[in-house]
This record gives structure tokens, sequence and C-alpha cells, in this order.
């Protein structure tokens, strides 16, 4: 894919919890399929710990050669949540109560149960723009390029659909696989002459197992349908010459 | 815990189909889970595409700053799979065929059979060592504190054992969670107490559904068991007060 002209977004995980080894990450496969969807591409994902000096770091970082950076983890009522101050800090803005936020969750609670856990959670950069939760209410927030979700996967997961109008990307960054029951090395040459015919498009290889066999996924991607079809014919043309099968997964 | 007195590593996912969001990376929390069990932490974890000068300066940047850094993926017999040449650009090594991981795969398959797309994953830096592949025949390759790995999770999987004697750990790092029928703002202010009464623990809070009952995990990190009981049980005290259940997950 012509990468220079993309738009770009770094994600970064923010949790010790997956860096232990006890939670599994699929906020990562979330977000991404959900830029793509837009077509922007996601550069590259960091799992680092709760500390601060690190979140700022890797904030100043991926945001000045990103188009757009994602957060997820730490914006929650608890010690262990310092998102919210750290990228305060990473832009040297005030971390304050932001009102129309305090305001959603006052409303969002039973009278008298808005504690002072739960005001935490409207404590942000100041004038940050609120990304809102349709799950459970306490919002997430957005600082220039910076976006601020929870790390709670369905909360995540419903609060994507209110950025779409606010990520400018560009076409959706298409896809198309095909399995074959074969193995990597049977294909190897071949495949290589495909891609060096198509350098705008990205041809990934991936071996699985199913049902205690061997195969081979190939994905083509592409922003142009017309360039995902003519590789797929390129590719169908030397498996059907060496008689690999097609597979459905 | 005592991070400084800590041997840490980092983990480098090498992978399209990760950042795409086409694949969920289940490795991380494989190799995590391993390295805590021989006292080591994982400080950070990057997901890359498979490009070779964004392999070499994440390498040769994690490699300055960790004990140990993993890779994953890209050491298959595919045009994507530019792992082995880039680690031997990142450690200025010649790019050749290994005797012995040659003899393994001459072996390994039947006459005939060793052609060149599987000789391309004989093909690692000057010297490497190997690092034994149980499942199927094509090894790893290790060089310095670099250790890389191939991509596919039960294949990795089979290979770590391999490397007990090698990876030089500490005490490893203990853990316990209690699961909590309660919301996370219900317990925040007990909770950072605990946490501020023993600095040298890692707590961690995440809520989770079950049966479509909400509740809070609470994880306990720590290499002395002792440590770990004594917040447990201070834990269990304010929420005995509060009469909040503890839950079985």
């Amino acid at each position: 894919m012509k990468k220079n002209l993309r738009k770009t977004s770094a994600i970064i995980i923010i949790g010790n919890e997956i860096l232990s080894g006890r939670t599994q990450d699929t906020n990562t496969s979330t977000i991404a399929l959900w830029l793509n969807s837009i077509g922007v591409v996601v550069s590259e994902v960091r799992v680092i710990p709760d500390i601060e000096d690190i979140i700022i770091n890797n904030v100043n970082h991926l945001r000045k050669v990103n188009d757009y950076v994602f957060t997820t983890g730490g914006i929650g009522p608890t010690h262990d949540d310092i998102t919210a101050q750290s990228i305060s800090n990473a832009f040297n803005l005030k971390y304050e109560i932001h009102k129309a936020a305090f305001k959603i969750l006052e409303a969002y609670y039973k009278p008298g149960e808005f504690n002072d856990g739960r005001q935490k959670m409207v404590w942000m950069p100041k004038d940050a723009n609120l990304i809102l939760n349709p799950s459970s209410g306490a919002p997430g927030f957005n600082i220039d390029n910076v976006f601020c979700l929870p790390g709670v996967p369905s909360i995540l997961k419903s609060m994507l659909g209110g950025l779409k109008n606010i990520i400018v990307g560009g076409k959706p960054i298409l896809s198309h696989t095909i399995s074959l029951r074969t193995v990597e090395s049977e294909i190897a040459k071949e495949l290589t002459d495909v891609q060096n015919n198509n350098k705008d498009v990205e041809i990934g290889s991936y071996p699985f197992f199913q049902a205690g066999q061997l195969g081979v996924s190939i994905v083509i991607r592409s922003e142009e349908q017309s360039e995902i079809d003519k590789c797929n014919n390129e590719i169908l043309k030397f498996t059907n010459k060496k008689k690999i099968e097609v597979v459905v997964r």
C-alpha cells in the first residue's frame, strides 16, 4: 500500500494485567479492525505498565509520529487508574474536574451514589473533548490527536461508533483471504513473484492448523478492489496448477 | 515490587496480521506467564510491522534497556518473513546458512523435500545459537540477549521449555486474585489505602462481567507470599466489613 499517503494511528495499551500475561488483550484487534474500516493504518501497538513517566514518554513520542493515538485502560476510579493525570502532564494541561463529565455522571447515578471514587472519573485534562460512553456512563476523552478509552472491551467497543465523524481516514483498507491446504514452503517462491509483481498490495502468509490438518491463509490487503482481484487471480493460477486445494475456514 | 532489582524483558510481536486486527495476538500472554514464572518482568510489548528498518530500530533500542528481548513471527519460508535478516543487520552480522540448522531440517524432511523455500529457514545471523523446535523442526535462534521465536502459537509454546536454563530470572512472581461482587468505585478508597500500606506489592483492580452481573477482580503480585497474604487479609477485612461477597470465577 502507498503507506506515505495513509493516515496512521498508534495504539497504547496501558495495563499491568496484560504485561503479566494474566489478561489477553483484545482491544488491539477491536480498534485496528475499526480503524482499517475507515481507512486508518495502525502503525504500531505498545503495551506499557501503569507508570506515569512511561505513559507520558510513549504518548509524547507516538503522537508526534502518527495522525492519531488511541490509549486503552487506566481511566476508572481506582488507585491504578492514572491515564487522565498522565495525559494532562504529557500536554502540560491542568488536571481538573470536567464540568460536562460531572453532569453526565451526576445524572447517571442514583442520588447519593456519586461518591468520591466515582468523582475521580471526571478529573481530566483541562478542556478535554468527551468521548461518550453509551454502556456505563463514564466518558473517555480526547486532547489534540490523542483519544483515551477504557480498558473493558465491551465498553470500549460501544464507544468507537461515536468517534466516526471525528477520525478522518481515507479509503477503507480492503482485505481478502485465500486459505489453502498446503504448507508455506510449497508456495513461497510463487507467492514472492506475485508480491514482486504487485508492490502496492500487502500480501501476508499465515500457517494454520484446522481439524488436524495444516493449511496456509494468504491475506491480500489494498484499498483498491481491482488490485486485490488481480493478486487473487495470480495466486489461484499457480495454486490450481499445483493442484492445491482451496479450503473454507 | 522492587523493580530495579528485577530482570526485565521486552516482547516484540512482528506481524502485519496483528496490526490489521485480523489475528488476535496470544503469544504475549504465553511468553509473559512463562517469564513471570521464572522471575522475569515484562517491561513492554511492541507490535510492529514486517518492515526491516522498524524491526532493527526496535530491537536495537529494546535490547539495550532490557535484560532480554523476545521476538515472535517472521522466521518462516515466505517473502514476508524477514526477521532473521533484520536481526543480522541489527547486530551487523553476516546473514548466512546455519550449518547445524541445515542438518536438522535436512533430517526432518523426506529426501527431495528440503526445497529452496524450506532452506530459507536455515539462513540466520552468523554464529546464532539455535532454539530447538520440538513441534515442526525449524529452529528459532538467539544472538546475545535477543531470542527469536516463530509466530504460530502452538509451536512457540513448545519451544519455551528449551530456554529455561538459558534465561536467568529471579524469584518467581507470585500472584493472587480476589474476585468480588461489587464495582470499583465502592472499594477504590480502601484499596488505595492497602496499596499505600504495601508499596512493594503491585495491586491491580479489574472490572468484569459474569453471568450478567458486575464484579471486580483484585490482583495482588509480589515475589513474597507473606506480602501477598498480608494484603489479602487487609482487603478481606474491609470487604467483609462492607458485606461485599467474594465470588469464584
